[in-house]
């Protein structure tokens, strides 16, 4: 199975774990996704693994050269969809850097291609085969804390030092869809429920000289059967905080109350005495998980029908908060 | 000093608990707010304290003969904006349960009956005065987490047995201002912003019976200075869950993080390494302070203003939640 990647902005290293797991799947070419786009970290990367594919100046030439089964797309966000839509052309499976676009009308361009074309697509929500995360879903799936109806989750990030994309809403497309995007999918995959509206707010005061980037934002969903859920976002978690980023989710539902805190998942529900942490299950891989689904070996948890929601939906947050309306999904 | 206490269904108990410590104020009165309430548990309680003051069947007979400096007002909650303005009307200090008034037409009225009134008006936002609430805002006070933007409060009780008076919304009158404007009150106070509007969403589903009581609900505020903050609330905590209540806040400033968790303070900021846990203030009282400045020793913590802008936020949030649209404060 041959691999490319296109970019070295994203989490291109979800895939280089999974080839290093997997000596079948081969990285036969490399090129940037975006003008200007440096490749040095991902060449770095590769290099310590001692992995040498060709490298390529224009993205579309690789694929014609290398006709890879798999493209592993993370260009500047904001070519995310355009590099995405090249590839799913041309046949080639996309593993793609969330959010899939930047821009709705460049999304529902998108989701028309994908429809005809006969590959699969898997947005970057790597973050749910934590072993933490996928105990919480365990939880959740067993009934133990009954139905959900409640849910609060937080990504908070160091700013640290960024590439200059991150500075212009153009390239970089915002903090909702980027950061946020991860805890609005948990959101969608632990309650199961369907999105209805999203009320949001975000504020780029006092990010650093980072020119349009938000360091602060909320976002409030509505789902199906009442059920809600916010989502708060930040990058000003201190430097010499112990961690880059602070997760979090809680989850009440009626019947008990599950907390996914700094990789732990506590829970109290009616069955236990106080607040049990719970031992944890193996953690997953996202890139593994997507190409057992290529194999035909069963569906990756992240379906493309989620990649697209989960984008819409982000997307419409950060109108929501440009426009400060409550915008339907 | 005299005091007479109306109602039973509120937090009468700061009155009893601030007379306890001081021994030159005096019960004199008790009468029922509402019409069918049930004084039981106050009688138990200053029968428990072997005080021994005048029942009265009517509020206004007991105002006008008692002449009390002090009235505490809790009657049911759609009743505390009726009692306070007859408190009020007699030149009589009020104590006043949250929210002053469950429908914005009467605080309005209120807040005229206050205006002309020469008596001083508190709502009981008490848990302000908690050690850990305390700490939280010296905290803030002394700059260690910078300048306030991103706030998330949460509240969450257990259900448990309450009165039938909570199963409808024109006697109760609703989760948010009931449960929520603790939280709401914390925005306020540790922000110091003003607020500018808000979006909320409640569900009664679930509820165990319960009428219209909202078992669940999310409120997003929107501040001066692009400062923002959300309140999560909750009947759904597990009824053998170590404590009644789950009262939380998470404030992101521009230098530090400080969180309020189970009674603990938590710091981690840009001078000390690694998550702090602090030392606790001392804890204060609401009545004590309400007292003090009634006798012209200092300002109330909780400021009339205040009662009235907490009041109205959470009736607002209420109508958002009911109406599905943003409302400006």
């Amino acid at each position: 199975m041959k691999v490319c990647i296109i970019g070295a902005s994203g989490h291109y290293r979800y895939a280089l774990e999974g080839m290093q797991n997997d000596q079948s799947i081969q990285l036969v070419g490399i090129s940037p996704g975006s003008k200007g786009e440096s490749l040095e970290k991902l060449e770095q990367s590769i290099s310590n693994l001692e992995i040498y594919p060709r490298k390529y100046d224009d993205y579309c030439t690789m694929l014609d050269r290398e006709k890879p089964d798999i493209a592993v797309v993370n260009p500047y966000f904001c070519d995310n969809s355009k590099v995405t839509a090249e590839v799913l052309n041309r046949g080639v499976h996309a593993f793609v850097e969330k959010p899939l676009s930047t821009e709705l009308d460049d999304l529902e361009e998108l989701k028309g291609i994908y429809s005809r074309s006969n590959a699969h697509l898997a947005a970057m929500f790597g973050i749910r085969y934590s072993a933490h995360f996928l105990t919480a879903k365990e939880v959740i799936e067993k009934g133990r804390i009954g139905k959900v109806r409640l849910m609060t989750a937080q990504k908070s990030y160091k700013l640290g030092r960024r590439s200059n994309f991150f500075k212009r809403r153009q390239t970089y497309g915002g903090t909702i869809p980027w950061v946020g995007s991860h805890a609005v999918d948990w959101l969608s995959w632990f309650s199961g429920e369907e999105f209805r509206s999203v009320y949001a707010l975000h504020s780029s005061l006092y990010n650093q000289d980072y020119g349009d980037l938000e360091v602060s934002a909320l976002c409030q969903f509505e789902f199906s059967n009442e059920v809600m859920g916010s989502v708060n976002i930040d990058y000003l978690r201190p430097e010499n905080a112990p961690t880059h980023d602070d997760d979090r989710i809680r989850i009440v539902g009626t019947r008990g109350v599950l907390e996914v805190c700094q990789g732990n998942v506590y829970l109290i529900n009616d069955e236990i005495e106080g607040l049990q942490k719970l031992n944890l299950l193996p953690e997953g891989h996202i890139f593994e998980d997507f190409v057992r689904q290529i194999r035909g070996e069963g569906e990756c948890s992240v379906t493309s029908q989620e990649s697209f929601k989960i984008t819409e939906a982000c997307l419409k947050a950060r109108i929501s908060a440009d426009t400060r309306k409550v915008i339907e999904i």
